[in-house]
């Protein structure tokens, strides 16, 4: 996507100074079995065309200009799964991605403060959006108001939060609790008349009971927490030391800051190094928003209507449908027999409930949830119990995206995996071979160009060719349509670290 | 199973007089998603080692001998799949099945009059054991002391019920109501001193409501109808014939009988053709319970405590498994979070519960049900809601049992089929040609023996084979253990009845 000129915010020549940071490491525990570990919430694609973090990536740009760099914050664990997810969108092809790379996870406040440092090390004053990448935001006029106003209030040095005007007595956010309107916000030449209202923050205040979230939503001033901050990166550091120590979860700030600087410093490859594991795992983990936020008095609210919604449990997936008479929300292959207010998530295979009442249902290719819409919050617990028995099913999806397509496990036994692989037009995998498994390749759909010992040639549906372990071989798609390959590997070790790659469109590391 | 002959119920010159008869015919809606229609619930073995079917049979033989004839009785829909499924079970290799085939459904009067009629063209004297193929019964003493007592009795020209001594007042089952002992079963010589009081029926009765269940508990001359019986081939017809009129139910049961007896004169083909189909298209559908046995003054019930059950909804897969402390019953990969009384039956699949009480959720590899206890019985209604929009998950089993071991289909698209194939040692497929489909083979273990347009030869594991279509073509497992092969067909039709069989070790049917 090529936006023009007049679409972005600011006028081209401050265009260079605004970074859009994109946090791109939640776990995204309550949406299990949709995600998994290695595919967080942010890579799902249930809600719309793309992913969560493709959608937010697509609207920052539109704050910050199609070639202005954007910075992805992620973990170690999931930097390939989320580049490869990245390489894969078309719309992003020609995005200037840049990663940050938290050594091991330690909450928002050090992630939020490498950020910052490594923005700050170009340019002191550059304004930085942060945005979370697992969030559903209409990139509408409202949008682009709401960011306008918190990059002006921001050039003020303040931080600036989000703040979404409740609709309803909500008790699954926290709160933005605004004081007064900011003197400084006389209107300034060159903005519209309808500028949004900016506040200055009194205090940040937990998610609420619900005759509290009732008072909340009556006073006016109170709003729902976004997360999303927009300051300079300058005063990001700064704020994080001078609220040092007041209170225990500010005490080790400017080991933070002096940490992410540190970090900063150094070429991306070195924070996948023990020393920066080190360095990272000496910090605490403890959000921004206690950290920082909720102590410093340079913080400003911009309140909005905004189509906006943190996509927080499963039961958001009734958004995608209308109900049945019965209240019912069927999304894929369900049949909802005497239920009522059930949710049915089934893709992939037939789901059918009978007599059942306010219950949800989301189905999977490898595991599958059922629960009371009441307990749709507390699916962490499963995730838990699952990660105590070390299941398979809590950490890798049986669909991953790469830059080429993608892969389905589609059947796996002793000694043997069978994946369905989809490669997009005019892509190809790396060059590259197995130690300890050969392949079977079928060809069920298109032509496939393979590269096998040197030697090119092209087979065609219904054929088939056999890839001995040790010898280095590419799949490439020079057709038009999408290439699928049953693929059958056999082996004593069918590990995905089990690949050497002599080259590869996307530069990606063999293990 | 072959029995010694001090096993067998009867002596040695009486035994000839005795045939079993397994109704093999339910569709078994009950069960579904673990039955379907072509692998109903007396093909299920999840209950044991065996199927129902199975355990069925040879529990039979310890009756009968292991050397008399077995009418399974079958229609026409069923057929290729019962036999298939009796092929495979090695007990059951050196049976000596034959099949009565119902033209079409027509409940059990027709069904167990052809049965009869078939047995009474050789033998009109003999005795026959009429077994559900669907229930579960502990092979014990118990069993064949009861048998004992219902065959002594049908000598007397007696139509014999087994009825269950009720242990909770169950309101899922029919009842048999007792009159009094019956006179003429004065103990005789060679008879144990233990032998089962046998008493004259005097009503059958409905399902009850719960009081009326406990009054029957109470009353101790009440019994649960187990659905068997045993009779003379003879007497069976004979006392069809005798009540005919006596009711609305009963009104066609002359014809019945003249057209069970008008099929059992011709060869088991015929029973596959147009004009079987019509003769048995103009019966009634009508229970054998209705149409004879409440009409009839000549019904006796044997009263037992052998352990039976007719596995009559879901619920039933409780008894594999002991309850957990929350009383979840967990079988297969099931995990249950703050659950409570839930069952998980999950083979394949991860499936968890959050939260759930009282609820049952059963998994195959293409379709779940959910629901909660109290609705096990209406798993009817969502089968029908199925039907009425032909999924196809109501009607076939993704795994299927043959003669020569299973396939499984893993995935499936636009022209093109995954299955993996399990092949038994020793066992072949037919010698076959497909018209519309290719074929690749990867063994994935064992070695497969592959005969193709006349030559054979060896593929070891890791290897693959390309099967054109039009060419003759046959697999075969030569080694000791199972043969495992992934079989990718290709082409534009991928149907199970596109086959040309040359030779089958199983003379099964070319399509």
């Amino acid at each position: 996507m090529s936006l023009r000129s007049e679409e972005r915010c600011l006028p081209e020549s401050s265009r260079q100074d605004i970074h859009a940071v994109i946090l791109a490491g939640g776990s995204g525990t309550r949406f299990w079995p949709l995600s998994r570990e290695l595919s967080p919430k942010q890579m799902l694609s249930v809600f719309g065309e793309t992913s969560l973090i493709c959608d937010t990536i697509l609207r920052a740009r539109s704050i910050v200009g199609a070639d202005a760099p954007l910075e992805i914050v992620v973990g170690t664990v999931l930097f390939d799964e989320i580049r490869n997810h990245l390489l894969a969108q078309p719309q992003l092809s020609d995005a200037q991605l840049e990663y940050v790379i938290e050594p091991v996870a330690r909450n928002t406040a050090p992630a939020l403060a490498l950020a910052a440092a490594t923005i700050e090390a170009r340019d002191p004053e550059a304004l930085v959006v942060m945005l979370p990448s697992d969030q559903l935001v209409e990139s509408d006029e409202m949008w682009v108001k709401t960011m306008k106003a918190a990059l002006a209030e921001a050039k003020h040095d303040r931080l600036v939060t989000i703040g979404l005007v409740p609709t309803r007595p909500e008790t699954g956010y926290g709160y933005i609790k605004a004081a007064s309107e900011l003197s400084h916000k006389a209107p300034q030449k060159g903005t519209t008349s309808s500028k949004l209202r900016v506040a200055s923050v009194e205090a940040f205040v937990e998610k609420p009971d619900v005759p509290t979230a009732q008072r909340y939503l009556e006073a006016g001033n109170y709003y729902w927490n976004s997360g999303m901050l927009v300051a300079k990166a300058r005063v990001i550091l700064e704020e994080l030391c001078r609220v040092q120590g007041l209170n225990a979860a500010s005490a080790d700030n400017v080991q933070i800051v002096e940490t992410a600087r540190a970090l900063a410093a150094v070429p991306e490859a070195e924070h996948f190094k023990a020393a920066a594991l080190r360095a990272f795992e000496a910090l605490p983990s403890v959000s921004f928003d206690t950290a920082v936020l909720e102590l410093s008095n340079r913080v400003s609210v911009v309140p909005t209507t905004m189509n906006w919604s943190d996509v927080g449990s499963l039961l958001a997936l009734e958004t995608l449908v209308q109900p049945d008479k019965q209240g019912n929300h069927i999304i894929g292959e369900g049949l909802a027999v005497d239920s009522r207010n059930t949710l049915i998530y089934s893709k992939d295979r037939l789901l059918a409930t009978l007599g059942t009442q306010d219950l949800f249902v989301v189905d999977t290719p490898d595991a599958t949830l059922v629960a009371p819409r009441e307990r749709a919050q507390d699916v962490r617990l499963v995730v838990q119990a699952l990660q105590n028995r070390e299941a398979p099913e809590v950490r890798e999806p049986r669909v991953s995206q790469r830059p080429w397509g993608t892969w389905n496990i589609v059947e796996q036994g002793n000694g043997f995996k069978v994946k369905e692989l989809t490669i997009l037009p005019g892509a190809r995998l790396s060059l590259q071979s197995h130690e300890r498994r050969s392949e079977h390749w079928v060809v069920v759909a298109g032509t496939a160009t393979v590269t096998q010992e040197g030697t090119v040639r092209d087979i065609s549906c219904g054929e088939s060719v056999f890839i001995p372990a040790r010898t280095q071989h590419r799949l490439e798609n020079r057709g038009t349509g999408d290439l699928h390959i049953i693929e059958i590997q056999v082996g004593d070790y069918l590990g995905e670290d089990d690949i050497t790659r002599y080259s590869d469109d996307f530069n990606r590391r063999s293990y």
